[in-house]
């Protein structure tokens, strides 16, 4: 049973009187439920609690937080199938899929609670106060991470569990001791409000503040932007296009008075290079494999290969057929909404215009029913290179061959690529090692390099990056998978002199939680004596 | 002898007819030597050697750029008296004072060699592949902060060693594997060329690739925003003013194509909060020691403490007067240029015509000899609530008590504070225990709590926030004092089944350099076998 109100701390309130619903492009229909979309007076009154929440939230001990994220989870897991139906309608995806998102959502706030049950991610470093030191004594100078204030998170379509209300922007600023309000996804409200109850079941049971989590309805350019305008708001953390991530990065950096950090991934088309002695010796096993990242999740993934980077041979000509045969092979899958399905068909008939670009296999258009059929095109690299539009994401199951004319081209056309998330390269280990220089080169453009393997799928684990260059994110320091990811919501503070007593505890002399510091300059868990 | 070139890279050149001259407020003349503006030929040049020198000193190794660091504060040295000489009259600082900066500036040189030989700074994650794992197998995942590309520093005009051409910034840029280009500030042209030619024969010396440092001459307003729009750069050191600072952020967020990290250090008026029984048990102790951080420098510090809270009391009132004895019998100091001794009258005439401001002491004006005489407001702090004008920073030496009525007002004028690098508190352990609540919203505001001791002083140590919340800094994630400075000019890069040879060696199995890793969630310095 749905109720179609926003959270608002402890609170359910739906005060407005406009609304929106839930299409789901399986059944080509509106489904039941309404969401109310928040007015002014439950934004104010999310941000107030957010504001007063922060206060508490911010001095909980590691542990306490743990307890809250785990307790998420169990509480994700509770709803049971209610979710996965409802997810299931809301977003396409198939009901496999949506059960190995929710482990993953699970897995990743377990994770950030394991993180926080360890405590070594504060970053304590302790330089003691050296009081007979000539010409001028040292001060005793201690630094630890602290969370920044109330953090706005934009929930993304194209991972409803994972990179949505409770998902890993949220897990990952709820660990660092931020409160969170939700901006959620029209495109799931059903799942936006069992996922918000079940956070906010949490917080309640685990003794958390009134308002450490809030979830709001409304328009990403309407309550988007007036979120992203608040002063108490402090970062921001968004998954989605680069046109609302761009729109949102000139209101944070230039119409705020104070600036805040934005981490928007927007952007990544994930190029492929494929050396020629692999491609020969595993041609068809190579194309196998990129059409099956292609295709998985109907294309709808932040890795999803666009570019593939192959040097003119034999090989390279049955590459190109093997992995059309396999295209024709896929079945057209239904996409997240309607808009994403309108947009891939528009985008590739674009694509199609260029100079140059040469459509080597292309799917019926089924957007009357909502679905994609996979797409792939080719274009030389001189062609490539002109035509900076080619590097524009086409968002769905379409790629598109890059055809170099020797290791020269394949360097210049690496070299012409906008930042990305990732740079996979197929190679054996000779072949790697004699194209170093256009590893080199590769690197510099993305956030995770790849070899031998396919960009989809990404690891949730402590030494994962999900980010990269501009434009596929406003802030290539940060990943947002992955635990480091914690690192965006805080902001370093130092104590000079500090009364042991008034130190956060994981800076004080007794290291009472057995935190790895870095005391005058060496890493240890002892304690100061 | 100064020659007026540019530095770039490897070569000395002075194409442009342009030039500018230092002018000596001690000596109230122009000195000799014309340092010659960069023109585009120059300017060209040496960005192209950055990106050129990049491909090679991203790749050396920490212990090779550990000696370059080292080689540099030698050659510093090495110029001996002619540096302190120039830097007298360029800078109008006292030879003592310079002789200490120097020390510092070579010390942060070596803190930093320190740091790379040690080697644990780089964050080296490794999570080993699992190949059994089910449902899916997990992949070898490994991550290192790599440099990010061709650096700029704006040079500092108040402290010429520390903060300028070799000072904090270039240090840690040069630390994480960036090339440096200088905007060399044009009240210390000699100064410059000194140090320049310093960093050139260290290069020079110790291998380091042609193009990893140079040094041009020219304004803010041209060269500086012509740098900051350069594609090849891909972050930006500067200190300086508020208006300089925030225009290169709207370059770096909103003209540039491709944003990159600005770290702006602007604008910080540190707040000192004066408890009530403290100051009634150290009235004249406190008021020598606030007068004594006021007028260090002549005020041309940013942690300059530039207001004052104290609680109405007798106390309160004796403060002020012994405050103002000992100010009067400061002397007025020459300041570092024309400009910033214009400024400071003009501002502090500013603040006179606030309503509600008192002068308590007021020296005479004596900008005709360059100098400054110090200055002391007070003002209620309804006023000062009401009136944000009174933050905007007087450089120089000038403070205002804010007077307020209770504990409460107090809180609310500190929560009424724009972000700063420093907040200081005066107080007994009893009473600081008193004040938690207070000290919480001081925290918000500040990059570093300071405990019954003056802002001024910032030791250069691994434990060091010289940051904070805008506008004091653009990025309160950050500081730009202290080992941890490093952070800003790398990113993190994560390498995805990557054969061991093509790893950086610092990721490879055998570990070499024995630096701290976190393998598996686990921190050791052990081998993988």
């Amino acid at each position: 049973m749905l109720h179609g109100h926003n959270v608002i701390g402890f609170d359910t309130t739906k005060k407005g009187t406009e609304t929106y619903q839930s299409f789901s492009t399986l059944q080509g229909a509106t489904l039941p439920g309404s969401f109310h979309i928040a007015t002014d007076e439950e934004i104010e009154a999310a941000i107030a609690k957010a504001v007063a929440a922060f206060g508490i939230y911010s001095k909980t001990s590691f542990q306490q937080r743990a307890v809250f994220l785990e307790t998420i989870a169990e509480e994700i897991l509770q709803i049971g199938d209610t979710l996965l139906e409802r997810t299931h309608l809301e977003s396409g995806l198939p009901l496999a899929r949506l059960t190995g998102e929710r482990d993953r959502t699970m897995n990743q706030l377990k994770l950030f609670a394991a993180l926080l049950r360890e405590g070594s991610w504060a970053d304590a470093v302790i330089d003691t106060a050296l009081p007979d030191r000539k010409p001028l004594p040292r001060s005793d100078i201690r630094r630890l991470l602290q969370p920044v204030g109330p953090v706005v998170v934009f929930a993304a379509s194209n991972f409803p569990f994972a990179f949505s209300t409770a998902g890993g922007d949220t897990a990952s600023a709820l660990a660092s001791g931020c409160p969170v309000i939700v901006k959620a996804h029209s495109s799931h409200g059903g799942t936006n409000e069992l996922m918000a109850s079940a956070i906010q079941a949490a917080a309640k049971k685990t003794g958390m503040p009134d308002g450490v989590f809030s979830s709001l309805n409304g328009e990403g350019a309407t309550l988007g932007q007036r979120l992203a305008m608040e002063p108490a708001v402090k970062a921001i953390g968004f998954t989605g296009s680069y046109r609302a991530g761009m729109a949102l990065y000139a209101t944070v950096t230039q119409k705020r008075k104070e600036p805040i950090p934005l981490y928007a991934e927007m952007s990544s088309i994930n190029p492929v290079v494929l050396l020629p002695e692999t491609l020969a010796a595993k041609t068809n096993e190579t194309a196998a494999a990129i059409a099956a990242s292609m295709t998985l999740g109907v294309g709808q993934f932040c890795t999803n290969p666009g570019l593939l980077f192959v040097i003119k041979s034999q090989a390279a000509d049955t590459f190109a057929e093997s992995l059309v045969s396999a295209l024709s092979n896929a079945a057209a899958g239904t996409m997240l909404n309607q808009a994403i399905c309108t947009s891939y068909y528009k985008d590739r008939n674009k694509v199609k215009q260029v100079a140059g670009v040469k459509e080597l296999y292309s799917g019926n258009d089924e957007s009357t029913s909502y679905k994609a059929s996979p797409t792939l095109f080719a274009v030389s690299a001189t062609d490539f290179m002109v035509n900076p539009s080619l590097q524009d994401e086409v968002f769905g199951p379409c790629s598109m061959l890059v055809i170099c004319e020797d290791k020269t081209e394949l360097e210049a056309a690496l070299n012409s690529l906008h930042g990305q998330l990732t740079g996979s390269l197929f190679g054996t280990t000779e072949e790697l090692t004699a194209f170093t220089a256009t590893i080199d080169i590769l690197q510099q453009k993305v956030g995770r390099l790849i070899f031998n393997n396919v960009p989809t799928g990404v690891e949730v684990c402590h030494a994962m990056v999900h980010g990269g260059p501009f434009p596929s994110t406003t802030d290539a320091r940060t990943t947002s998978v992955g635990t480091e990811a914690i690192r965006r919501f805080v902001r370093p503070v130092c104590y000079q002199d500090c009364p042991q007593h008034l130190l956060p505890v994981y800076l004080q002399n007794a290291n009472e939680a057995g935190i790895m510091r870095k005391v005058n300059g060496v890493y240890t868990r002892d304690a100061i004596v």
